[in-house]
């Protein structure tokens, strides 16, 4: 299963020079200044022994220079001994030929440890989405403009007047945020008091938590295929398997569940409701009611990711799987990163007192609770209906570009592919009419300024499918995008 | 070893209750509100079949309410067949027997996971901390009347006036913040650019990173003992070995290293070179050249935590280790939580790029960054000399408190037990003459009020030490808890 295999992390993308340009106002010549810093990378052991540099004309694109400029810079540090050119190996930090890294030092252990790397595409897009001009189409996060960014000044300008939280937080996290939480979570029908909620530094780390405090290793984790979760390693990286169940519109088909179940000898079930991530796809309330008494019958725990709960567009949805549950069945999550801020890093799981509790232990190892300052706003921002509000506003915004999405799609990929029309969240999984090399495609696209977020990420076998974002890109680079995108996949069509 | 055995969680440590009490305004008698809390917390699946209920007489307590009371709402739960009491056993929710846990929910993995639970003892002080009646003689942060308030209320206030960033930030953090925390160390000593920095969510955070990102399950960390590390479970969760070396009054003992690590198959070395968590030793400057050229000679990469450095009372420290390493052998752990606020959760790593990128990629699939509130509230903070002038000018109050601690050393302790004037950082590591059975000790003080960090927290075998902090407890705190302690090693010397 492809969710077993050990991925081995990119070897040495080389040097980043994100950080540092030339100073041109400096009387030393520019490449001088090139030569020093490297050199201070060189020998102050960042840029370990064997490394590759990237190609000249790459160096000069980063630093903003002449390749004539790298080459005198280049030819310098030559002369030092402290780089080499390889016969189409590029330039390389000297030393030991092999191995490439220095014996004996940090270095060794890039390649080591037990958690797996993101995926090279994955951490490419990390990266990449904080180059300005590249035009996002699957960027799962609002757009800046469409956060609350004067809302929440005004929640500082307020918070500056009051007693700060600056000492540590007490395990489960703020009692105040969590009796706002506590409200938060009865409007969409779940009762949970304070004592069984803890607060996380954003949602994904209740997966993380979850991996490493409840489930043995080598348990078997069933989710719906595609899911987000294929894309981060959380649960494979605390030697967890993770076994696929397939959808139908309806959300994860529940038929033969008890097969699988006992087949894979499941230990709990992980799944998103509502909006599903990368489908968009909504479990309608019979299939909620369905799922839930399948897994009371077979004892098999429930992880609700409710991540994009609030964000329905049309109509709101059925009751979250944790307000069905009267056994302790369900653990929910919940979080601010998809409406109000991602920045804050502050989201939530609801579930039995005493399994919250082991969470909480496990938490406070790993981090020691969430920002205070980020607490504190949060439960400002919940109590003062400034989220409710907010949340009303988003999704006005987030409709329009969804029919914005909608039209585009009708007007450039009705030959070129399917897809339905999500009630919630911030997907279109647009359906490729024809099998693509997907990670040509990401390439391709990237060098037209687009960065997608390919199917491959959530089902590694899939060749077929985009997540498509409607929630970030403005509406003009929506339009640009998508007819960019529609081009690409023709050219790319008569390719394949 | 003992940092090898699996410790089991403390078996249902009860309900918690700290959270609601009975409402005395409402019309409903308060014995039915409490068995209408209780009743919701049973039928809703929080309080699992087999839970074990606190005694009657601590339930009144925790409620404050007359034991009658609680009796009254006991017996009606009794009567609805939701709990019952056994022989000896107390009270517990009803159901099956054996297993105490409802079989196939949540609770069933509380005591699952591979990430072992705190120290039983850690747990209760984590939970006891926030009792604001217990005077802490062992807390590691300062008292809050010691954090800048209201220099941290100002930044907010000019924060509110600024463009905030509620989007995600980038794998390593906020550039702006690297940029003032590179500045920062380069104050130390420690040439570290932007890009070989990594924002953590709290110093801890980088611990678990290096145990899940780095360390090749099974490998083995050499380290002081007594250790800070010993009372956390980051290594030891992620299935690495720790080594104890002993240290003298000038920090680790270098002396025998080389046969240690070969023994051990050491994988790295981790060591607080700087008022060392427990013993507050300072290793002095000769001593870190050894460390260095022994661990550069070895190949031993070395995780230098250094929290206290800039926490000197009388003079300033030796240059940290990362200044004295030119082949990328340190990471160089730092923080704000124990001068600046503990709840900002605001820390960083600092070694070679490509080290640091392959953590930054674990901490995106950890929790996606830490708050950007926090980090840019940190950024202001380092960058208008904020933390200079606090760093100042609470050196100054710890001084005092530590002489005050000193004193009343002198005073109460000189037949009992033996200690070291610290140069610096929180703790006294105070050594009794007679060893005392630790646990019954804790359980003591904390009958009187008093809440301690013990040695055997620190190094599983001891018997004879107490770290005391002077950071925590005020001056008239510290004046009745030194001498509340005393009578009780007093009163336990004779019993032992």
């Amino acid at each position: 299963m492809q969710s077993q295999t050990r991925i081995p992390p990119p070897r040495s993308s080389g040097a980043s020079l994100a950080d540092w340009r030339p100073d041109r106002a400096s009387p030393q010549p520019i490449y001088a200044q090139i030569a020093g810093y490297f050199r201070a990378k060189i020998t102050g052991g960042d840029w370990p022994e064997g490394m590759k540099l990237p190609p000249q004309r790459e160096l000069a694109r980063q630093l903003g220079v002449n390749r004539s400029t790298v080459v005198a810079a280049l030819g310098q540090l030559a002369e030092l001994g402290l780089i080499e050119g390889r016969q189409g190996g590029g330039t390389r930090v000297a030393g030991k030929e092999d191995p490439p890294w220095t014996a004996g030092s940090w270095n060794d252990y890039v390649e080591e440890g037990t958690h797996y790397p993101n995926l090279p595409a994955i951490q490419a897009i990390n990266r990449l989405e904080f180059q300005p001009e590249l035009l996002r189409l699957g960027t799962g996060e609002p757009a800046p403009e469409l956060l609350p960014g004067e809302e929440m000044r005004s929640i500082l300008a307020e918070l500056a007047r009051e007693e700060l939280p600056l000492p540590y937080e007490e395990p489960l996290g703020s009692l105040r945020l969590r009796r706002a939480v506590s409200a938060e979570l009865g409007r969409i029908g779940i009762r949970a008091e304070p004592s069984s909620i803890l607060i996380l530094s954003g949602a994904l780390q209740g997966i993380q938590l979850v991996s490493l405090g409840l489930l043995p290793k080598g348990a078997a984790v069933l989710l719906e295929k595609p899911s987000y979760l294929y894309s981060i390693h959380s649960f494979q990286s605390a030697g967890v398997k993770l076994h696929g169940l397939p959808m139908d519109k309806r959300g994860l088909v529940t038929e033969g569940l008890e097969d699988l179940a006992a087949r894979a000898k499941a230990a709990v079930l992980y799944t998103i409701p509502s909006f599903h991530n990368p489908t968009g796809i909504l479990m309608d309330a019979e299939r909620r009611r369905e799922l839930m008494e399948r897994a009371a019958a077979l004892g098999l725990p429930v992880l609700e990711d409710g991540a994009y709960q609030d964000l329905w567009l049309d109509a709101p949805p059925p009751l979250p799987l944790k307000a069905l549950d009267g056994k302790g069945q369900v653990l929910h999550l919940g979080t601010l990163s998809k409406s109000a801020s991602p920045g804050l890093r502050i989201g939530w799981v609801a579930g039995p007192e005493q399994v919250i509790r082991r969470l909480a232990d496990i938490k406070m190892q790993t981090d020691y609770g969430a920002s205070s300052l980020s607490q504190l706003a949060a439960a400002k921002w919940l109590e003062d209906g400034g989220h409710k509000r907010h949340t009303d506003a988003l999704r006005l915004a987030l409709r329009r570009r969804r029919d914005l999405m909608l039209e585009l799609l009708e007007r450039h990929f009705t030959e070129l592919a399917e897809w339905s029309k999500p009630a919630g969240g911030f997907y279109v999984w647009l359906r490729l009419n024809k099998p693509l090399p997907l990670p040509k495609l990401f390439r391709a696209a990237l060098a037209e300024g687009l960065l997608l977020n390919t199917g491959d990420l959530y089902d590694r076998a899939d060749a077929r499918h985009l997540r498509l974002s409607y929630a970030y890109a403005s509406p003009s680079g929506l339009e640009q995008g998508i007819f960019k995108l529609a081009e690409l996949v023709r050219r790319m069509d008569r390719l394949f």
